[in-house]
């Protein structure tokens, strides 16, 4: 039992919550182990039609694939989809599960900001009728914890509700048939100004002049809880039941959020609309913010690094009867901070090493292959990591050069010398101290030197 | 940069060995850090000329993928050809690496054996021109230290080389021409008699009668150094070219795997052929053997778990001008070997836990969802490990019982008195022993009580 756990101990999504489990590696038949807290995995390709009409504007960027045995398969967009379907399909009502995998999208990639046409995204989700907000404020908590303990700077996490945005539709006298289309427009306030967003609205999505300046007057708006209370009072939107509710979950999330303590970072920003079609309620957008940069440069141009939100009507839609149940969720955009953190080390010029290679085992005379394999295959046994140079007769200078280029800590040197005296001449590459290690003690003197480091 | 590493710590393959880092996280694009344990990835999707040619018979099983920019894709069907493509496009001539991720195929899935259409595979490769079989041998130990450290049962690594069965075909009167077919009937003599292999080299690819008996007196034979040697002497064998290197290499490594102390697991059976074409020198399959069933039941029916082999002319085959970079390298069969490891879990009804939370922080009375909240932030902020129940009141029942049904072992209680005195009360789930624990002991408690867990 406890090898299994240490198999899939090596895919455990750190980077997440520990307080959970997930892994890619379990496949979707295999049934639960556990109601809440699941390994779960989504198959890559779904038949296509699964994918229709979840993504609005994305859906253009979903990969087809032949399948060649007549079913027309599509590459998973995102994990949230999947997950709810797989929900639906295996009637699970409550479930709590992180999953780290690949997404495929037909974008134009900007490879150099760490989007790719093929990248990983990192998901952490929460399904189940639960009392309002208490979900949706650990999704926000996880969040935090992760870009605070990644110290990628300073950045703020933007909350909105869907319903609060249908309610500043509805009162500014939009159609319902035009909530999804003005919300995926309002959703490039964070790229383009209010003026030119006002305009596609009138232009492109047929929203009336007057509307519009009405809705410009909402959208605009960032704050706390006292944005939340002054809406609360707002003569127009106090009187739509949607924008209410909204507004009052919100208060509520805010209220959990400060016990938490971490509304230092929240926003309440009515400009935030996400573009997917399948949210229902709060939605939140994580955002890096420009960083002061000492030598005047460009700071790295990433944006948006996580994202999410409630989406309640997503796995009924998967249900043959439409049983509902109700989702909260958020993704991590892994590779995006990927990219940062690369940048950032590509400018400390800090040497990385790649292995956890403690120990190179070496010789310092020709004819020693033989117990160069038998002593690494000794330490090897032991648990220690080590290398040896793939050549029969090594020189001693390029062994040492290898641990100087890898940065491998230590070399233990097997001569004629040392084997009559049965032991191994222990060298520490920094210091070029040589001691020698009675070859029974050497297994404990290697743990105990590399444990320092 | 310490972060860094730890961000990428989750996502090592503790399975490979750990001498060696390696992640599907990276981007092929992004370089190199190390120049002989880099982490690599390859895009799942290659062109499909990249996959024509490499894989004999298993090429019906590629999946093809309509790009719809034009471009003829194809899924990745293992990992060593987009390896070999990467060291090419990347002029690299030494490197050591691994990497989980997954393959696809068009096949029909056992799924209860642990086949899927998309599976994981575990590579582990070592590029580079090194002296004759160290790098081989030390993919056989990888072999056998993972599958011992599994426990998985008794088993058998098979080792034969291409070179070899090259020279019994030669030898035996086969056109070369027709090695390849030739030696992708051999092959299937670890699931069918000779007899039946033997008619079907004779008539369906062409073998004459007699060679197909002479090819039959050496492909059955199996044993260790001893039939080394023999055949080192065999009249007509010694006489071929091929077969003297590949017996030669063959001595040289069983004289390795006797220092590495694994030859009892090892052994050399010319009945092994591999079906990919890339393979050019030893090859090598790891099958677990039939087990004693004390209920008399069948053994689960896996058979390879592992197999691998050199591939000195895959990489020149991307290289524009042909440069060759000779390759070992293993493919472990993670998915059958958890199919295994699964199976036998079921069958013990050991319950799993599939999260790790340390503690449920719970209440006694009513309105103390802030309480919990509170508490639970400060824990999480401490690194323990907690859940609570998304609930504003729940019972405390229901939170003892959802500990026994999750495995939790602790539970932090809240309630009036303890808030009024300072302290949380701590219950041992498996005891019920329960103690008042000062509130800023707390962390430090919870950690002492799970690390005796």
């Amino acid at each position: 039992m406890e090898r299994r756990t240490q198999v899939r101990g090596g895919w455990r999504g750190d980077m997440c919550n520990a307080r959970f489990v997930g892994t890619e590696l379990c496949a979707p038949s295999r049934g639960t182990l556990h109601p809440r807290a699941t390994p779960v995995t989504s198959p890559f390709a779904l038949l296509q039609e699964i994918l229709v009409g979840k993504y609005g504007e994305g859906s253009k960027l979903i990969y087809e694939l032949q399948d060649q045995g007549g079913e027309l398969l599509a590459l998973r967009y995102d994990l949230t989809v999947p997950f709810a379907r797989y929900l639906a399909m295996n009637k699970i009502t409550s479930m709590k599960r992180y999953h780290v995998a690949k997404v495929y999208r037909r974008d134009n990639p900007a490879t150099t900001r760490g989007r790719y046409r093929e990248f990983y995204q990192c998901d952490f989700d929460i399904a189940g009728q639960f009392d309002p907000m208490i979900p949706d404020a650990e999704c926000l908590k996880i969040v935090h914890e992760i870009l605070s303990d990644l110290q990628l700077g300073d950045f703020v996490i933007k909350v909105n509700d869907r319903r609060i945005l249908n309610g500043v539709f509805a009162v500014c006298g939009v159609p319902e048939s035009k909530f999804i289309p003005a919300c995926s427009i309002v959703d490039k306030l964070d790229k383009m100004p209010w003026e030119e967003v006002r305009s596609e609205m009138v232009g492109e999505r047929g929203v009336s002049p007057e509307a519009a300046d009405r809705i410009g007057e909402y959208v605009q708006l960032h704050g706390g809880l006292d944005l939340i209370e002054r809406l609360l009072q707002d003569p127009k939107l106090s009187q739509n039941k949607l924008a209410k509710e909204g507004l009052g979950d919100m208060k509520l999330l805010f209220e959990y959020l400060t016990l938490f303590g971490i509304t230092g970072k929240i926003s309440f920003d009515l400009s935030l609309a996400r573009g997917l079609d399948y949210y229902t309620g709060v939605i939140f957008e994580a955002v890096l913010l420009q960083q002061d940069n000492e030598h005047g440069e460009e700071p790295v141009g990433v944006g948006s690094v996580a994202g999410g939100g409630r989406y309640d009507g997503l796995v009924g839609m998967f249900d043959p009867k439409g049983r509902k149940v109700p989702c909260v969720g958020v993704s991590i955009g892994i590779e995006r901070i990927f990219s940062i953190l690369e940048q950032r080390l590509e400018a400390s010029e800090e040497k990385v090493r790649t292995t956890e290679t403690q120990v190179l085992v070496a010789s310092a005379q020709k004819k020693l292959l033989e117990e160069r394999l038998k002593l690494i295959s000794e330490l090897w046994d032991a648990g220690i990591k080590a290398e040896m140079l793939y050549k029969k007769n090594p020189k001693l200078l390029n062994q040492l050069q290898y641990c100087e280029d890898t940065g491998i800590p230590l070399v233990a040197i097997v001569g004629e010398q040392e084997l009559k005296d049965g032991v191994v001449k222990l060298r520490i590459v920094a210091t070029r101290e040589e001691v020698n290690v009675r070859r029974e003690s050497l297994v404990e003197e290697i743990r105990i030197r590399t444990s320092q480091c």
